[in-house]
């Protein structure tokens, strides 16, 4: 059985692969904006994150298919920052990431990831379950010499809620309440449920040598 | 200035790593065992971790003279699992990691690490910070199949607690409430307050090129 990755994000693949996945990449061609204005303005934000991720893996199901691949999960995911009841993808700016450290800093906000995972059969669609993880992510203040430095850097610019846990922006997250991986982009253990939702057990799944 | 890693885990170096920091790493050859025994039985588990990790850190002083670097700043770590009062370190064999995992299995745990930072100029010691981060990590139930596999890797004999964060026992912890980087062996949030009460700030420690 194949695990099929439904994003180009780096970060998903390493932690998927420090995790004993070596996933097959097929990167979703969805019209995010189009989906998001689709559900509403009154939609939940739990709600927009997991059918953005729902979208992004029935998005790849036909490239599967034509990859030789009958017997495969895929997953979809995506993560938003929800911060005062406003949902927050990439800054893209220095300026607009900028503003957004001076108003998280010293405070939390809420990580939010959809998580879909669909399974197929022969090539056919036969299960599929998909639910959204929270994490509250408590900011520490970073020095304005630290901040120029990290916005400088680049990092925060592409990332959801312009702050990355794995990388540069580590430094000033001080504290958490949820699932680590989640924030990263892909939370391990409600992809674990998902697959058994799905009836599929992760060390199926693990490469055969280990990892360390 | 050089940043000097006084451990040997490769989970720390990657954490670093990914953080923007190419460490020197020594390797500290303090007896962990006389050390803790020379505390006494009634010493608080926050102050073993700590203790530890100063002595890690001042272990290595006089090698990173030899290497040349008289201005540096080296960090020691020392990270155990603190369950229903008692310290645990890494597990060894498969007996006692199946026996701790079917005890915390739905359960949870404080993982302590304990940091202490020195700062040398000209060879010469001028400042030291030490503290200890603790992290509440709330494990899942793994199925009977998932932990044989999860044993069978190996990885959870030679990690205290006998789990992993950033890999394969990722699948299990449910969630935290703490730093995630302190869980797996040195807090960045931590350091970055440490290095700050040396005069140290942490984008000084980057390297030149961003990390993304």
């Amino acid at each position: 059985m194949r695990f099929v990755l439904a994003s180009a994000s780096p970060a998903r693949l390493s932690v998927l692969r420090s995790a004993g996945i070596e996933p097959l990449v097929i990167v979703s061609g969805v019209d995010e904006d189009a989906l998001v204005d689709s559900l509403g303005p009154q939609a939940e934000p739990e709600s927009v994150v997991t059918e953005l991720a729902r979208a992004k893996a029935r998005d790849v199901l036909p490239r599967i298919a034509e990859s030789g691949h009958s017997d495969a999960v895929v997953v979809g995911c995506d993560s938003m920052l929800l911060i005062d009841g406003e949902l927050q993808g990439k800054p893209l700016t220095v300026d607009v990431a900028r503003a957004r450290w001076k108003a998280m800093a010293g405070s939390h906000a809420t990580l939010l990831t959809g998580h879909c995972v669909i399974r197929t059969e022969n090539g056919t669609v036969v299960d599929e379950a998909a639910e959204c993880s929270g994490t509250v992510v408590h900011f520490s203040t970073p020095s304005d010499a630290d901040l120029e430095a990290y916005l400088a850097t680049g990092e925060p610019l592409q990332v959801a809620g312009s702050f990355t846990l794995d990388s540069l922006g580590g430094w000033f997250v001080d504290r958490i309440e949820g699932d680590p991986s989640s924030v990263i982009g892909i939370g391990l253990p409600l992809v674990r449920r998902l697959l058994g939702r799905v009836g599929v057990g992760i060390a199926e799944l693990w490469r055969g040598s280990p990892v360390l």
